[in-house]
């Protein structure tokens, strides 16, 4: 039986740190068994937030793409390749545009906090409005089946779907597939200082950093604030630092962890010493993997235009199927 | 010395009436010797407000370009093409619309007078809004230096002018000149009934009719409303025949029929034959040479084939510094 197709991408963001690959990664090197995937760069969608500042894009496309193979995906497995390299993602989020309603695009819950939030840039672009309609060209250009979202992305792809149905109903056709949501458990990695981890403030573990550099982020990592003194008892459910632990610290060795904490038997230096041998214990196959890939300058842009040009055959064929139901 | 560039295009609205010759057409046959013309049918554009009927586009696309061709376009001096065969259109499109504010379209005042008066179809779609945009593409796509343009467009070139301008600001470039207005006197063309000549009232004259359709509908013209019985004067200037007098008739023979109308010594059905033997004996040659390109099944497909194939290359190196400039 023909796998079921899936689509997914990721902004070339540039290199990922171990949220990214707890909340998305890992979970794409799952479905590459079970799947047919798709799996791109999406630096049209950079444009819509990064129009005015486009320099670092090509890099981050490589530093991205270096984390995803060593980290997992496998390309014999999975299509890798890069939006920007596949004509036919333009042509269909033109068309797309001309079915979708303005107010669809308006009702976008992630837009509307967006264009609230975002003071450092100006988001009030046509492009940015329209990036819901970028993304169901994505994803129905494939005609995929299924996309993996978290809740937070349902109304992206409730759109999506919407628009998947109105073509085929104003076209008379069956086209596309609604793609259904695949969902994901993605719990939210804390950084360094407590706060989500992420690359904007500056409290992230990456995939790519060597062990010593790891070991010193976690060295400052924060803890459970409440506990001051090495003889205070601390509470592992307050602890920073242990939102790792229960990532990386096999579960025997947490439920050790644990009383000790709380009777402050251990202290956070040892504690830490841990969670930083396993984690990096963990990481460092992937990490050789990605420091020999590196090695090899032309790999990243080899397997993009390799997998792009893949892509651009089944991009045609959904384009003229697409085609042939608008009559032109 | 090179000569400059010049783009244009027409939707495909099918058989073209005497109101598009003297309003475009004959404009483009004359702009086509002193520029280097890039010449469209602007099917995307069609989408934008007929997305919810498209059967029509094939066949109003190959009418009109038999008419472009019989009527004195030349394809040796001249650029004929597609927008949907030149898949370049979409994507810089696409580029064009990250940096576009909102604003601007919504500020566009042929917008909001058509969704104001506009009520048979729904045009509050995220393509209409932003078709000023894929005009910019169009038009800055060919490094166009200037376009033909009639002043209700004037609005349309600047919002081309303004994104080209942000382009080469926000990317510390002059990849793209801000194309320049060629203004263009186009009377309005009155048609039978005496209003506007346009397809969707009825009243039209088509360069492609046969010399007895044309005939028949001049005698059933309305002329001077006011002049009831042949015995009546009539004043020339109030009838509507005569808006085509001014266009068919040589000067001399305008000059007896003025005073012959406005004493009725001459009486309409005299007048109109008049009309009729001129308009005909004008067209004539026009309407034979379509005859004969109609007869070749595949003069149309190939010819937009080859254009689109030509246009393409200019496109390509057109993106080729877009990308270079956005560094993607």
């Amino acid at each position: 039986m023909q796998k079921q197709r899936i689509v997914s991408g990721m902004r070339p963001t540039g290199r990922l740190h171990i949220g990214h690959y707890h909340g998305v990664l890992e979970n794409w090197v799952r479905l590459q068994d079970r799947f047919d995937c798709f799996f791109f760069v999406a630096d049209w969608h950079s444009l819509t937030t990064e129009y005015a500042d486009t320099a670092g894009i090509k890099n981050s496309t490589r530093e991205m793409v270096l984390d995803w193979v060593a980290f997992g995906l496998d390309p014999q497995k999975c299509l890798v390749f890069e939006q920007s390299q596949v004509d036919q993602h333009a042509e269909l989020n033109l068309i797309l545009g001309m079915i979708t309603p303005v107010s669809w695009l308006e009702r976008n819950p992630t837009y509307k906090e967006m264009l609230e939030n975002i003071e450092q840039r100006d988001l009030s672009t046509f492009g940015f409005l329209g990036y819901p309609v970028l993304m169901a060209a994505d994803i129905i250009l494939y005609k995929a089946q299924h996309v993996p979202v978290g809740h937070d992305q349902l109304p992206h792809l409730e759109i999506t779907r919407e628009i998947a149905r109105r073509f085929n109903h104003l076209y008379h056709c069956e086209v596309f597939p609604e793609p259904e949501a695949l969902l994901t458990e993605t719990p939210k990695l804390l950084g360094l200082d407590g706060r989500k981890m992420s690359k904007s403030y500056g409290n992230s573990i990456y995939l790519s950093e060597t062990a010593d550099e790891t070991a010193a982020k976690i060295k400052g990592m924060v803890t459970d604030t409440q506990r001051i003194r090495r003889a205070d008892p601390g509470d592992p459910d307050q602890c920073v630092a242990f939102n790792l632990h229960r990532i990386y610290v096999p579960q025997e060795k947490q439920d050790e962890i644990i009383p000790a904490c709380k009777n402050a038997s251990i202290g956070c230096v040892e504690c830490k010493k841990i969670l930083i041998e396993h984690l990096n214990e963990r990481l460092a196959p992937f990490r050789a993997k990605r420091e020999q890939l590196s090695q090899n300058a032309g790999f990243v842009d080899d397997l993009l235009t390799e997998g792009s040009r893949r892509a651009a055959i089944e991009a045609k064929k959904t384009i003229q199927d697409v085609r042939a139901a608008l009559k032109v």
